[in-house]
């Protein structure tokens, strides 16, 4: 090959071969501005209103959220709004979870904004106006790990992805924390968010603090965003330990977490390298305090704690008495930090969190959890979205996904709460399936599922109090007496999905 | 909805309208087991043959390897191995490079076990055996983001991918470095393997370390692994620092090395918050020398050092004038050490790296690069893959990819080696077209890119020597004289693919 023009020949030969095209080098001069310069005029950020605009966003197409400020989060009502304002109809509103701070979605409901939506709980006036037939499609409900699958196999096709984060640069790189000198936001884990950022067709941050490239360590890729929107406000950190979580110094949930430690303790799982989720709840919040007594007195350590991460936990592990914290939903300012500041603090997906389908998923290793519960029933069913009123006041979170996983689970659960029987015959939704709680804690006693007669046979030895669920029944029965039947109508309007996919409960409208 | 009658038939009623079933309880007790006791169990823990067996892999599929062991690796040649043991045929190797150790490799190909390579880069016996015509199917050669752009649109599909990993839990949580007692190698960034694991269909992790859920910070995540296969040794971490790389004290590079210093100082870009990548060559290494002092001295400080991240570079970040490390891959020891205990040195994928689709991509943001070059022409094309002998003995890298999408790429470049002449009328390969090269630095002078006048402009007003290409090549043949005409005969060889994956150049066999 001596010449030029054999070398051109045998290029353009082998690029047929291959069904390619030959190079063509381009003529234009090479683009000498400095990078920053260069990417401020050509990167992904635009108006809110633009992004919507370039995303190609239709009438009756899937938008999603997620839920990481909690009950202070401002970016559903805010890209509603616009959307509402731009003329949209017939969306489908997939969010991570919705709270009381979404009551303006309403008014879009009303006016055919909004039409459908999936979540994993809801509270609040937008719950209640659900639960009493707002919509005409029912709301889809779904745990975390459910969610997170469900958007991985496609199940839940997002068109566009509205994700707050605290800090952005303008590539994309997206965290719930900022180290910038003008952060205003900070709401740690984005797990939620990061199946929503790998699978939607658009995505686009919404952030209130643009920083400089590169913003790393982060949360989500540029490789995943699309555009960058840059708000006054996407969130109230200090609200982002409203909602469920409580620290208790109620007496009977001490009591409640006292037991539950003791079964924490003598179930057969607290050896070294254990591993632990708590719930949000006052006497799971509780019950670590114990449970961190015991590890220090007997030199015991866990290898890792899940899920929501709170104060307690990153006390913990910064103590040595855990060694990693798997962090999907940081629950508190302390543990948002923490995870901003700690490489062992680990930020994980919904799916590497909780999936059903992958067996690597984190509680897939998960030894014990604690939960609460709305209700509990005598088939060792758990309610945790419906109130005994019939109406929607919960989340399911990671409930079902935990319960299902870990070796042990464990529900803690007062027998009443006022004139409010807990444990039951029958629960008003079932969340979770009795197949997979094992004990349940209550200030009268521990049952345990009959599954696992092993376990009650430990606790027993241990000197625990162990009943039958059926007693239990029968005792708030006794105080209360059988309430009436709630005044459900014929309309459906919440479906409560199984993680694997199957409908697994309707919720009907409550007539009043 | 009064009964249970009631509600089976609402629930039945929902499924049937979703198109869903209706989730039936398991009746099987739960598995209690102690989580790590399970997973030891029922992990993904197998041989290197059961995972073989089990990806489905078959003849005239292709499987992937990464080369972040460089001259060290042991993982290619132990599965070629394997495989032409277990008498698979016609695969097609996607390596992100082959060095000297895959020799082996010759005797794979010539039994028909690989009919296939595309790659980054060959030196050794197997490139020699290459250039003369071993394989009947030209090896395809792209860069590295070229390779991460054809993984992610499907281009090279990838069946099964067998990644070397300093350490993986069971899960298949998998990092280049290991933090258990036990490690056994190092490599650091696993960059290179990232593409691999997120898109190939079967993802099997080879590690000499084991180390108990969950393995975290860590690079690859359960979720994109099938199979974990443990080894006694998956790389010699000592020779990561091998191959392209070396510290000079050679006279030449150092004046090279000071003259590419004072264009990076004068060529406008210098300036606070700029952003670098240099090669590994030894003048590049020696250059970091003189901009640090520069840099030290005028107070500049850079937003981020990108690429093959070096000694040089850690040290630099570590007294605070790099803000942030962006590493592909570490190119030594300190570098891969850093990467494991600096959450600011951040491991990137190949995509994030320098994919030409991804207008987020790290090269997009870059101000300056320093690259090494065999040949170099008068039209400022580069070749950094063909010897000048016909013979392949390099890699392609990140040289296109950075020259491209920086605005400042300069190539250093001695006049001669030896009886070599390195400037020369046309490169024998080409692989960083001339429109992306702004500044070519020998010895004897600097060549400024005719395209980029105002840059001849500032260096000339810096005080640098600033000459004609074509007087630099001159010089060249007037020491040694035309070059024969290399002997190639009439097959080809190897493909270059441009980085958007067009055809761009083709390699002939050589014949002596």
């Amino acid at each position: 090959m001596s010449t030029l023009k054999d070398r051109a020949a045998a290029i353009s030969a082998q690029a047929g071969k291959m069904g390619k095209t030959v190079y063509q080098e381009t003529q234009e001069a090479k683009n000498g501005m400095f990078r920053r310069d260069y990417q401020k005029e050509n990167g992904k950020v635009v108006t809110l209103e633009e992004a919507i605009r370039r995303s190609g966003l239709k009438d009756g197409m899937t938008i999603s959220f997620h839920h990481h400020f909690r009950g202070g989060d401002k970016v559903v009502n805010m890209v509603v709004a616009k959307l509402a304002e731009m003329g949209f109809k017939n969306l489908h509103l997939a969010a991570s979870s919705l709270s009381d701070v979404h009551a303006p979605l309403i008014e879009h409901i009303k006016s055919g904004v909004i039409t459908k939506i999936t979540t994993s709980g809801l509270r609040g006036e937008l719950a209640n106006e659900i639960s009493h037939g707002l919509m005409d499609e029912p709301v889809e409900f779904r745990s975390h790990g459910g969610r997170g699958s469900a958007i991985a196999t496609g199940e839940i096709h997002i068109d566009v992805a509205f994700l707050g984060a605290s800090s952005c640069d303008p590539a994309g790189n997206a965290s719930g924390y900022s180290r910038s000198e003008n952060a205003k936001s900070i709401c740690g884990s984005l797990g939620y968010a990061l199946p929503d950022a790998q699978y939607a067709d658009k995505v686009v941050i919404i952030t209130d603090d643009l920083v400089a490239y590169p913003n790393t360590p982060n949360a989500i890729s540029e490789r995943n965003v699309d555009y960058v929107v840059v708000v006054d406000s996407v969130g109230d950190s200090s609200k982002i330990s409203s909602g469920a979580i409580r620290d208790s110094k109620n007496p009977r949930d001490i009591l409640l977490a006292q037991n539950a430690a003791k079964v924490i303790i003598n179930g057969g799982y607290f050896k070294e390298g254990f591993s632990i989720q708590t719930g949000t709840g006052g006497a799971s919040l509780a019950a670590v305090k114990y449970i961190r007594e015991s590890m220090i007195e007997r030199g015991i350590h866990a290898s890792y704690a899940l899920g929501g991460i709170t104060a307690h936990m990153v006390k913990m592990h910064e103590e040595g008495l855990i060694g990693r914290l798997i962090d999907v939903q940081s629950f508190d300012k302390v543990a948002a930090e923490s995870l901003k500041n700690d490489a062992f603090h680990k930020e994980v997906s919904a799916n590497e969190y909780a999936s059903a389908d992958e067996p690597g998923s984190a509680t897939h290793f998960l030894d014990m959890v604690i939960l609460s519960a709305l209700e509990v029933d005598v088939n060792f069913n758990v309610n945790v979205l419906v109130g005994s009123d019939g109406i929607i006041r919960g989340a399911i979170g990671g409930h079902p996904d935990t319960a299902a996983d870990s070796a042990l689970s464990i529900i803690v659960c007062p027998l009443l709460r006022g004139r409010i029987p807990c444990v039951v015959d029958e629960v008003t939704t079932l969340i979770t399936p009795g197949s997979t709680v094992d004990v349940v804690v209550t200030e009268y006693g521990i049952a345990v599922n009959p599954r696992r007669p092993e376990l009650a046979e430990r606790l027993r030895a241990a000197g625990l109090r162990i009943v039958d669920i059926h007693d239990l029944r029968d005792r708030a029965r006794k105080a209360i007496g059988t309430p009436e039947p709630l005044p459900f109508g014929d309309k459906v309007v919440g479906v409560v999905m199984n993680r694997e996919g199957s409908v697994q409960d309707v919720i009907m409208n409550i007539v009043d």
